[in-house]
């Protein structure tokens, strides 16, 4: 070794200052500061996810009868409740811890953020607060739950449906979840499903459709001749601020769904999911305003918030690889499905008081189809469809049917007649507007 | 040159490092971390300013009769939708692109990022994710149509007011948004709105009066003998919930316009400019308030309302610039023309049915004049304020009088005197609420 | 000195490359770069408790009858307008400038934020604009007069409301928030309310207990014979949404009172605030709900309600420190206390119209006594609570007495009978719904 090394330890040193401008000029963002980023991510995007329980509460408290009303709000901020708890308690461990392949493990789950130490932050530029990722997936299990509301409302009694929802998001969301998010068997075979068409929304829908089907029709809903008895929502405002509120909260959902914010690249995706997902729900509008227009020569309020909705699920499977031309079809097509599926649930006889099976079961399977045009494996696709759907309708089915063979699931025709805010919460929603019960 | 250059070089060494250091420690956010922050500050600001679309939606659904509550929601979420689409085809790149002075480029717009390379990112701190800046400008757009939409309400059909909105949103909002915020010829001269005080209100406002007169009052409002028959909004609640929402979502709208917050320097603007939006609208209230007292020993909840959003319209063209007592001053002053203003329309026959006018287009223009008190100059503004004016009142002139002259503009009587849920929506509002037509 | 020095020089070089790397990769974020997420801290959750105004102001005018609606919503956003101005002119600095132990100076607050310099930011990491700090300190005494509004509804002159508002906002809540979180003799002692369980809350509560029985129950809510004449709200999905926005609010709220989101540790903390504060509300929904089927066999919707915001502010003194479990114990009493506390003020005749002194005053207290688990001392905690009451309820009560005195606090009995929305607002919220004073 040389002595003297001036020169060759001075090209040495400034190489490495070389390297350490190079460094914070171009590679990244300090680990520190990109933890800070994607935890508040999760957290300004999870708090727009939770407004969403806001948006469900009153997009159904619009859409059903004024007899009905007080339930549905009373019905909403329970479930958001009863979901946070039991996601706490079971849920998220079960989705996420040591999966398996087929589910995680039951635990109550807490909070470990082992790389912010009494020396400092000594984690990378991935990290972020476990507990701002635990209150960024509860959120999305309560829109799971918020699904199943609309549909089964104005005739399920409410303390088996609260039920179902501990059992839906304790344990039927949560195992379906862990195959893909959890990192198991559909995850390893490739499904895509960015935000949840199928993984949140579908698994709503399946559980609506098991529960609709189970509970049956509200009495006088269909004539015996095939007619269909019309039951408009007594506050439409309502339900298209509750449109509004889900709309916003969409940015958080697919937004924050990137599930990192600490660098360039990651924050201009999410730039790019805001845009993707706003313009293929106003694509879902356009479509459902010009289709309803065509059809029934009339601009139809909640085909067209359902149109929104519709195209607000289509794209959540794949917010971020579209163009936004993609997009605008993918939420177009959304739009028209809305408008075609909901006359022929009643043609089926199939009662959705609000049209979450179209927005939410239909259109999160063709959302997550729709994944194929940026490159994902149709016949993955469809098996991760049919499996979450098979296990979800049939799992709820189950529940369904216990519940109605041991406590009871429907409320008394008397009780239907007279509405669920008297009978069950005894308070009218309403009670100087001179509605209610007598009305339809 | 020297072959042993230890000296110097290590000075320059110990030069660059010094220069690195005092960098890191007091000149400047790491580009990176300044591009996260800007595109941030577009996106969060941005999802606010989005839920004043709900916010307008809302205030014009509890200002309007029941019997025209749901073609105000259908108008708005549709109105919403069609100008993301319009923006998106045509507006923004027509805004921004190649602004030659007069108007940009026909071009459908598609974002691009090529700072952020494989390589990483090469950018500088005053960079922002090119989605991220069209959704905050796109959002903006929306808000201008919807202020058409309150004042044409309970009359116009909704296709000839959709077909308005396309040709606004895309055409007529864009090119002279080029003009100052593209960097036209206002731009050069020296032309001051720094949030749109002028660009968007007034623009809204403009349009709108042309609508008003040529789509003319609605049937019964004003008696031959020069009588005013007041039709009062039927759920004041839900417009409360309405103005709220524009309070809120206004701190995106002006906190937004700082374009940037990857600095210490444009965060603190950041939140002077919120603290002065709230004040001026807090103004609005108390100055409102007290005027209708006075005037009218009553306390108007209608013209605390327009108050709140006549301070706001008024601080918008320069929020950042007044001290506290400036933008008090400001905001109570834009209250005060709230009420004022409401009257005269009336007095002119110009039936605007939720105050759009009085707030967005008086006090955009007081609003914009204001500016002088922050240095602008005086007769560039008004030439500002009359160049935009002029532009927007007769292309929307030319605009509605084409749409009455072809497909019509205008319900007929029987369904303005059925009210327009059932005539062209075919849903009422409230159905079981015993209101609607026979009502008012 | 030496000549050559280069060996030595390069050690040194070397070694502040070392240091300088050493700090980037582990110590701490840049402290420019702190200072925005700071200040980025305090101006979004600082909307959000700005966003609690619209939360009280629905959930109050969806728990009055419709007569008293419309100035239900008028007060609410005037004092929300009064609050700002008056903690401007004098609120802030009598709570936090120069401190002396019992309250700090009077004096019009103005921003100084003199670590941003035209040579660049010369602050450390633990900065702020001083702005965002203003605002959000000023959006939570706007939360305090809203509690009071909601208490004395449907009888009290709108005026002397204000009068009220202006010396609450502008005095008494500055003074005694000055003893804890302006450094003074509480604070001094070591009390402990990390949000405001009592020092918003409560101080809520306490204004409002003595004008509930100063200004005295609603005409006809007590019979003579001890009988309680209930008196429902008149649109519960109104009062529900209220509901929402106040737990949306709550993330500002609490997350926010972190007063830094500079360093991962500070970021973590407002996770973890983030997850107890919602387990609480949601811990006192399902308490709630689950004791009134207990009692009442009905589900209460109102009860569900105020069991979340009882769980809310039970959880603001310390929403940090406690286990998830221990934050849904804290939460589920405070949604029994309301469910408890409610017929008990009916049973002493103080008619608190929307359950306001349940929620705030009582959880407020619990709240502040629940810090104990988490370290405080018991004796401490309640000569703060009994310190903060005594001072709140004997102000507040020489108020009510003088403005009673003078000006009168009280619609005459004709004026409550008819309706403030017709007495003092001369506007029906609700005109098309044919209800209002006939009704109720």
């Amino acid at each position: 070794m040389r002595k003297f090394f001036g020169f060759s330890a001075l090209a040495a040193v400034t190489a490495s200052v070389t390297i350490a401008l190079t460094e914070s000029a171009s590679a990244a963002v300090e680990p520190e500061t990109a933890f800070i980023f994607n935890t508040l991510s999760f957290l300004m995007h999870g708090f727009l996810v939770m407004w969403m329980a806001a948006g469900f509460c009153m997009l159904e408290a619009g859409l059903v009868r004024t007899k009905n009303t007080t339930m549905q709000c009373a019905k909403n901020i329970t479930l958001y409740s009863v979901a946070g708890i039991m996601y706490w308690l079971v849920g998220y461990n079960l989705m996420y811890m040591d999966v398996s392949g087929f589910m995680g493990s039951f635990a109550i789950w807490s909070a470990s953020d082992d790389v912010i130490t009494d020396a400092g932050f000594t984690g990378d530029g991935s990290g972020y607060a476990a507990a701002s990722d635990w209150f960024f997936q509860m959120v999305f299990v309560a829109a799971t739950a918020s699904i199943v509301s609309g549909t089964v409302a104005e005739r399920v009694k409410v303390f088996p449906f609260l039920i179902f929802t501990v059992l839906l998001t304790g344990i039927i969301y949560p195992i379906q979840g862990s195959w893909t998010w959890g990192g198991g068997w559909l995850s390893e075979m490739g499904f895509s499903d960015f935000a949840g068409s199928t993984i949140v929304h579908s698994v709503g829908g399946w559980a609506a459709l098991a529960g609709a089907i189970i509970i049956g029709a509200r009495t006088g809903k269909y004539g015996s001749d095939g007619s269909v008895h019309p039951m408009p929502g007594a506050n439409l405002p309502l339900a298209t601020l509750g449109t509004f509120i889900l709309w916003l909260g969409w940015f958080g959902f697919n937004g924050g769904s990137q599930l990192a914010m600490g660098s360039a690249a990651d924050v201009r995706d999410i730039a790019t999911i805001y845009v993707n997902t706003n313009m293929a729900a106003a694509a879902g509008v356009v479509a459902a305003v010009i289709l309803t227009q065509i059809i029934y020569k009339k601009l139809d309020l909640t085909m067209a918030l359902n149109g929104a909705l519709g195209g607000l699920v289509s794209i959540t499977a794949e917010p971020l690889a579209p163009s936004i031309g993609l997009a605008v079809m993918i939420g177009a097509i959304g739009g028209i499905l809305v408008v075609v599926t909901v006359p022929l649930l009643d043609k089926l006889k199939i009662d959705d008081v609000v049209g979450a099976i179209p927005v939410h079961l239909v259109c999160g399977i063709w959302g997550t189809i729709a994944v194929v045009f940026s490159g994902a494996s149709f016949a993955t696709q469809v098996i991760g469809i049919v499996a979450i759907g098979a296990f979800v309708l049939i799992t709820s089915a189950i529940v369904w049917v216990v519940l109605k063979l041991t406590i009871g699931l429907r409320a008394s025709d008397e009780e239907e007649s007279l509405g669920l805010d008297r009978a069950e919460c005894g308070l009218e929603a309403y009670p100087e507007f001179g509605s209610g019960s007598q009305r339809v």
